[in-house]
């Protein structure tokens, strides 16, 4: 590279004079940043260039050239630190015109520095102002790598399950019914009347396998209206979802599942090391963990899972239902016992799941469904489902759903459907687990909660 | 294949009992059906179970044990003409318990069969009947094509994409604001306020331009909320958008899109003959014509494709804009002259374009925006943007948009914006147009307008 001409667009991440005669920069290009040097040398760089080129304010975008040189000590504060960059010519391809609410520096640096600093005051930028400024907080290297590995997760999504014949769909957001459940569905001013946001494409992607569609997936929003401003909820979030017919045993669908997850796992740890190392610069975290080898990914029944936490001491009443505190002491006991960030839990009990769960056939108090967890937190739901009429409106009505308002789906399986089951993943959630972002909001370009729909 | 043992799941399409001794099955399975044949033997079939298999319900799902024998001569009535299985074991795996609103075989007929038959009265499935009935209209070898051709389009957008750096991004489909054109905007009940679903992510992937992603693409919903039930309009229906910086001039965006739809157009017509021959039989239609070649895809100014208009007898002063019937009346002026269903007009009036526009710098009565077509109908706009603040806010003031109902977007730019330009694809455009559908509502798997909701 040394003694390469370079010609490139780049942001100004900082400007530095010293002296009058040469000016230092940090350019920042996505998630790389390199320093470059301005020199005053006659006939090629005059004092009044030095001076204004000084005076480019901070993420005014210029296009520079230069030559590349190696540097003798490496350069502690850019990505790239074996080489700057000597710059023959700079020119300003889009200043800014209002006042940066915060540096793309200060928004990049570790939450440990800023604790650890004696001498200096750095500036701590809290998420909300982040987020009411989105465009510049996404600039750090941070969040280009965060986005980037956003991107892998969804391809890694669909290169496996094309490889297995999946059908990529695109089901309908606008509903003419509040499905599933009723209480946290959006309602749609349509035209005189009303309709309602998805709140998963539970219902179309069945509709589909009792369209022959046999294996289907779908990338795309869902919507929520619960009222809940926790770390790990949006109203509005990106749902992986599929269906797919199925020929002997549910397990079928749990176990292509499980090698959708492990083909997620290994390819970014491959293919996006220095994404993940990028990110880790400033979210500092445990590699994630998933078993490999043999002995294959940790499943626990339902009732296994409570045993764990019996032994760890939670009363055994408490746990009808694993409540999100007990889902995150959970996993901290299966990593400790079983060294593994990654596990599922088999067979709950009917009771807590939605109506078109399929019963287990050797105890109907249980159902054939499962969660899958990273680091203690949920991030696939899914099961068999019911693909026998009479059943289904049997659990309907069970559940308190009046099979009436659900004529066209119902209707579907009235029609023939093959057994079939499947699962929703939230993008977001593996995202934010995977890198220990600790906050989806981190994890959603521009997110939406119950207080946030700008910008 | 002759011989072959094979064990599989198939709908019952028809079942023809021959004396009792015989049954005879059309079999289908998406794409494909086969004859299969059931004989009463001794000790292997019963005549109570040819009996059984004679009265199974069409569409009934069976799950069908036999050997592949060659036939004498080709069976009309099967996609596989050349081969019949001759059952030993046939299982039902999912029976109906409704009626069924039309046959499978019915709606798969083309128009010109039941137009042409003397002898029997085809029964003509409706369109509105279809979309009723949508499981079982989905189950269509023509159906099945169809979303088989409309995911392969989806997969073409992002591979070629993906070849060239772009990074896939997930925008919200809920705001705060009714951007761009508040008429046409859905509104949303959200918690104690309100919000809108957005119709384009236009301004989110312009802001991901101004947060440094460079090249960014989307596939996902958007919403109109125009009481149009015209042949060619959804309230909700997929873009395919993209949207990227630029060096010198917003011609790369022209060309990438160009070379995008170029390579679908190849990709479908090599890798997908049997799904576009499959549509054919149903949807007969002149095969889909682009030019090859180094004189490249046609390119016409505004200016140009006015003057076509004229001199084909349209009067001048109608041509402020090109109305739906002068753009289908183009595309054939173009067919008869230049030998393809494929074209651009760029050079749009300014006049015609939303706000984000970029004016022509040589004529800012002119814009540098663009419409590409297929068989007379837009399938993309797009054009090139204003990243200047103080620019855009001037034609925001002009086009009646107050700049302060857009702060968030507004400030993307004051906070250094490179110059960009980009576009949005209607997916179930390019499908319909591409197989000449006539209806875009066969190109969505459960559509959505102004009277439609359901299923």
């Amino acid at each position: 590279m040394d003694g390469t001409q370079v010609f490139l667009r780049a942001r100004v991440q900082t400007s530095r004079a010293q002296g009058s005669k040469m000016v230092f920069f940090n350019l920042r290009q996505r998630i790389d940043s390199v320093q470059a040097l301005l020199t005053v040398s006659p006939e090629k760089v005059s004092k009044q260039m030095a001076k204004w080129a000084a005076g480019l304010a901070m993420e005014s975008i210029v296009l520079v050239e230069g030559t590349v040189k190696k540097t003798p000590e490496p350069i502690k504060s850019a990505t790239v630190s074996d080489v700057e960059i000597h710059i023959s010519q700079i020119h300003l391809e889009s200043g800014l015109e209002t006042v940066l609410p915060f540096s793309v520096e200060d928004a990049t640096r570790p939450e440990a520095d800023i604790e650890a600093a004696e001498d200096v005051q750095f500036k701590r930028v809290l998420l909300d102002t982040r987020l009411n400024n989105r465009v510049v907080d996404l600039r750090t290297t941070t969040n280009q790598a965060v986005f980037k590995l956003q991107h892998a997760i969804c391809g890694q999504f669909r290169e496996y399950l094309e490889a297995k014949d999946f059908t990529e769909i695109h089901t309908p957001k606008l509903q003419g019914a509040a499905t599933e459940s009723g209480a946290s569905v959006f309602k749609v001013s349509y035209f005189k009347g009303s309709a309602f946001l998805a709140q998963s494409p539970q219902l179309a992607k069945q509709m589909a396998i009792a369209a022959d569609f046999e294996r289907v997936y779908e990338i795309g929003p869902v919507f929520r209206a619960e009222d809940s401003n926790t770390h790990r909820h949006m109203t509005e979030f990106i749902g992986l979802d599929l269906e797919m017919a199925i020929d002997e045993h549910y397990h079928e669908v749990l176990e292509l599942l499980d090698g959708l997850f492990i083909h997620m796992f290994r390819s970014l740890k491959q293919k996006f090391a220095k994404e993940i190392e990028t990110v880790r610069r400033q979210f500092p975290a445990d590699e994630f963990k998933w078993r490999e080898g043999p002995e294959g990914t940790l499943k626990l029944s339902f009732a296994e899972a409570v045993d764990l936490l019996v032994k760890d001491g939670v009363p055994r009443e408490d746990l009808d239902d694993i409540n999100t505190e007990n889902e995150k002491r959970l996993g901290r006991i299966v990593r400790a016992k079983y060294d593994t960030d990654y596990f599922i839990i088999d067979k709950f009990p009917m009771a807590l799941r939605p109506f078109y769960t399929m019963p287990d056939p050797d105890d109907p108090t249980l159902s054939n469904s499962y969660d899958f967890f990273m680091r203690g937190e949920e991030i696939l739901s899914g099961a068999q489902r019911v693909h026998d009429p009479a059943l289904l409106a049997e659990q309907m009505r069970a559940k308190g759903v009046d099979p009436a308002t659900m004529g066209p789906y119902l209707d579907a399986f009235k029609l023939g459907c093959p057994p079939h089951g499947g699962g929703g993943i939230g993008l977001e959630r593996v995202l934010m687990l995977f890198l220990k972002l600790n906050n989806i909001r981190r994890a959603s370009l521009f997110p939406r909660d119950p207080k946030r729909l700008e910008p």
